[in-house]
């Protein structure tokens, strides 16, 4: 445990160190792969992958397939493929919804649809989804690829209840936590399942460490949500009111239009619904979050989901994987200060 | 043999009656399969799927595993999951070739993109990729993932090697040949290859049916792209020209540019490399081609893989399985008459 300092001492990137610590030796094999798994004769396709995938992130989702291995004390070499393959399945969607949201930049970076076109990310994404599953089947493990493939399902079903569901400010928290359980948690679940399952683990401890990457994945994406209205650019890589723009009804929407008076609600449907945006209504939009406090409302909710998944973790008995995947709940919460 | 009827009788969709006869109650659960699969409690995604799944097409591609699978004597049920994934998976590239090639038409109807818009189709196509890998997960055999994965791979590498080679008058026909063979003819190979593996059949017997199913699919998209310039819009599902005004260069482009003079080249230059098409082009373009019988060297090419994909087939005794087949391929290529 000599890595754990007090938590007032930490800065957020502080208290992923513990984990990103531990698994180095395999991420270096899991970016290895990564690198050799975006190779294709077709020239296009490394560039279009790699100018997303150098731009960085944290990789949290393949370090969480490695911790959870970690965990349950794999000892084996499938985890770094499985790592890679949930990191491709990753990259896929954003590129999908780069293509699905109009986006002009991602990771700080101008979007690869900008770039390279539509048509590009579409299969790009597409490429790597296919080398997703090849690198699933490699490692053979029919309950492994019956993991990520059902979660690739889920996900595609939760872009389009999102879709469906984009622009109404009627939309309630229980329809926004389906979409977000969906399109973010479910790929959190899935990458700290697999490794358990390789590791031959009780089914307790396998439901244990879904349930921790289920509940940090809704976690995650609150305050994500929530650093889409407060956060800098750089820190989030793409625009602060993006989702704003988009439409999207996130759950700082959510909170303020069924907190605010008429006069605010007619406010959203202006903005958020018909999309009729004009200069200083992200100023009014950011006031009215004030004033309704939904922004530390989100923040609120995400700790609840954050305790869960801290919790699930509590049948493992002490080590430096189980303290180290706790401070990674702590890690991504305290993104939003 | 009692459906074999003599061949100057048959008109094209007689060809495929044999095998369609054959493939009947299995397909019937196929298409049971297919419809229960693409059930979501996401309204938009059966939606979706069934606008494109139930406007037809022949569904030559499940048709050929459960052929492929009868030919080898297999006895289970897996071919039907398989036959649905693989049904699925072309489904998902339909959806997202139109998003990249902004088309209007398919199959005779409106695409999807035009009535859901770009975003649906890009993740309904995700949806449908999802559940094919869902599918042939649950058939357990990882020799057929490894197949299927890859093709999907594949898939992906050469619609984005068509994208490269977009607008360039200056393509090889080897160059042409290499992407129909990754975005059409490794699915057909696939498609062709599980069932055998499924039967447990000797290795030079799976051989012969991915060579008979990739000869065949380079025969089908060679015909396809001749029907592009002379089939009727009823027959092909998609308007006449389509690809001169996309830009595709398919093969009789490459032929008819490389067989003309300076003067045509320059035109396939300004309509298809440039995209400056005016009225009466279409007409140029399709009177060039006579000219150099473009054409019908494309019909002839295909006729080439039409006599590998069936000399392929000749490993095998004769049985309705391997007639049947045989008469696919002649059916695949009298469409164009």
């Amino acid at each position: 445990m000599g890595v754990v300092v007090p938590l007032e001492d930490k800065s957020a990137d502080r208290l992923i160190e513990p984990l990103t610590t531990l698994v180095a030796h395999a991420m270096a094999r899991v970016n290895q792969t990564i690198l050799s798994r975006t190779g294709s004769e077709v020239a296009m396709i490394p560039e279009v992958a790699n100018h997303l995938i150098s731009s960085g992130g944290k990789r949290l989702r393949p370090i969480l397939t490695l911790a959870t291995s970690g965990l349950c004390g794999y000892s084996g070499e499938g985890h770094v493929k499985l790592a890679a393959a949930v990191e491709f399945m990753h990259t896929a969607t954003l590129l999908h919804d780069d293509v699905v949201d109009e986006s002009d930049m991602r990771r700080g970076k101008e979007a690869a649809r900008v770039l390279w076109g539509n048509e590009a990310s579409v299969l790009v994404g597409d490429f790597l989804l296919g080398q997703a599953f090849k690198m699933m089947v490699e490692v053979g493990s029919l309950p492994c690829l019956e993991v990520l493939a059902s979660a690739a399902v889920v996900i595609a079903e939760g872009e389009v209840m999102q879709l469906s569901a984009a622009k109404d400010t009627e939309t309630t928290e229980d329809a926004y936590l389906a979409v977000i359980r969906a399109k973010t948690a479910a790929l959190f679940a899935a990458a700290c399942e697999v490794g358990p399952i390789l590791a031959g683990s009780p089914k307790a401890e396998i439901a244990a460490c879904r349930g921790y990457g289920a509940n940090l994945g809704i976690a995650f994406q609150l305050i994500d949500d929530a650093l889409d209205y407060g956060g800098s650019s750089a820190k989030l890589g793409k625009n602060v009111g993006d989702d704003f723009r988009e439409g999207k009804v996130t759950l700082p929407v959510v909170l303020s239009f069924r907190r605010g008076a008429t006069k605010e609600r007619e406010f959203w449907r202006r903005t958020v619904e018909k999309g009729e945006i004009v200069e200083g209504d992200l100023e009014i939009a950011l006031a009215a979050m004030k004033k309704h406090r939904a922004l530390e409302d989100t923040i609120e909710r995400a700790r609840h989901y954050g305790a869960m998944a801290r919790d699930a973790l509590e049948l493992f008995a002490a080590s430096p994987w189980k303290h180290a995947l706790r401070d990674a709940v702590e890690f991504v919460i305290s993104r939003a200060h």
